[in-house]
């Protein structure tokens, strides 16, 4: 049976890409619209893999999708970083100065706001995702409207790029995620970088403890977001990222951290993403 | 002159909210549309102060507002949690079973979802605004449509709540700053909190070595969140809240800080507002 992998938008969007970078470039997906229903997609098995954008080096991260994957029992079997760049596009044949609004997602439109700003009469319209304002544009022949999306989903709904590369930061990484119903089966010596999720009772100093044996068994922290437990109070959830150059010391560290810690848990382990 | 606060959403908002529960019942706001026009009206002296949610215990922080505190030098002066309660409100007289669609802001929707999934008729369309959508049904009459949103919006736009308190979990705290153009005037002995940001090199065992001066300093450590430096690859950015019971003692420690990490700085200095 052929591999399906679920992306979050439609063909065109930045999972899409991500998808036919990581996998290869013919890669049957499965369009879903949601974060929920690409998580529903996997559990049913209708895709055996999927790509989650996780963060992005402007907004943080995407933590209701960590939550989604905790509480889906999911695996992180790997992870892209894709550097996103957007661009304006129009109907063919359009000129910027006909342009009366311009619709995206409000995290495209966040990233473009310098450019956005230069244009005070065009006005922002949030929409649901990118991909989608440049296939809706196509679809209806619309005029007057704008998308922000990718190069791809210009060349999928055949518009005109009138501004390329318009987004603020020129090196705005997004990080995604490989997700899986089963831990992935990557050979250990492969393997250097684990995302964890732990536990911890407010009390000075829990926290430098924990990161005193990751020093000491060569962990390097890469990533660490505390969370508020929402139904016990004063006790906080954290999920960090590690990189390592050998599985032993990891293996170690793990063994520690879960007598140290509470509901120790390893979200995944898989191959550092970052060049 | 009467003092203004800079509110982002509408009358009605949980932003409103706030501003009456942490000054007082009638104080005059000004009403921003976004978080960007709320620094805006900061900056441009229309407010003296403003209230701009930072967190919240299901999807986690606001880390763009992090950058808009930071990036135009603002101060958080205080903050306060708001335990968020989400009603479903329609027009005066209509039914559950005649509502067609519910408009709300992502976030809301997502704090609903149980409730909501339980009725899947009900097509969900993501809006600006909670109150907003509240205050447009009442304006434009409009019917089949149902708003999520704060009992207040529900009074102010005199509107029915078919379903209270439908938000899935029951102990769902926001937590907003207070923020300034100028640092706060609050005497050393009522500051027990502050939060901070530095940058620290990708060397292993650089985190721990700070928190391991905060506890030495007997500050406890009740947020942490990594950011990587979009300019400068494996750098890290870190926010961090402490909270202390000795201002001398935090004192000592941001000196040892200010040597030990790059680009350190305190975005404030305030009361706990956590019971």
């Amino acid at each position: 049976m052929e591999t399906k992998i679920a992306i979050q938008g439609i063909k065109g969007s930045f999972h899409h890409q991500v998808a036919q970078e990581y996998f290869h470039q013919n890669v049957a997906v499965n369009e879903c619209l949601s974060f929920e229903a690409l998580v529903d997609n996997l559990l049913h098995d209708k895709s055996q893999l999927a790509v989650m954008a996780i963060e992005n080096s402007i907004a943080g991260s995407i933590i209701p999708n960590y939550a989604l994957i905790d509480k889906n029992e999911l695996h992180i079997t790997g992870e892209y970083y894709l550097d996103i760049i957007q661009n304006l596009m129009v109907l063919n044949g359009q000129k910027l100065s006909e342009i009366q609004e311009v619709h995206s997602h409000p995290m495209a439109l966040l990233q473009c706001m310098d450019f956005l700003k230069k244009h005070p009469k065009i006005k922002l319209v949030e929409d649901k995702d990118t991909a989608e304002t440049a296939r809706r544009i196509h679809q209806k022949q619309i005029k007057g409207i704008a998308a922000i999306a990718s190069k791809a989903a210009a060349a999928l709904y055949d518009l005109t790029i009138i501004a390329p590369e318009i987004q603020t930061v020129n090196n705005n990484m997004t990080r995604f995620f490989i997700i899986s119903k089963d831990a992935g089966d990557l050979p250990k010596e492969e393997i250097n970088k684990a995302s964890l999720k732990f536990e911890l009772d407010d009390t000075p100093g829990s926290l430098a403890t924990v990161l005193n044996v990751m020093t000491n068994c060569k962990l390097n922290l890469t990533k660490i977001q505390s969370m508020p437990i929402i139904e016990t109070p004063f006790q906080y959830s954290f999920f960090v990222d590690v990189v390592f150059e050998k599985y032993k010391h990891y293996e170690k560290a793990m063994k520690v951290l879960a007598i140290m810690t509470n509901h120790f848990k390893v979200l995944g382990e898989y191959k550092n993403g970052k060049l």
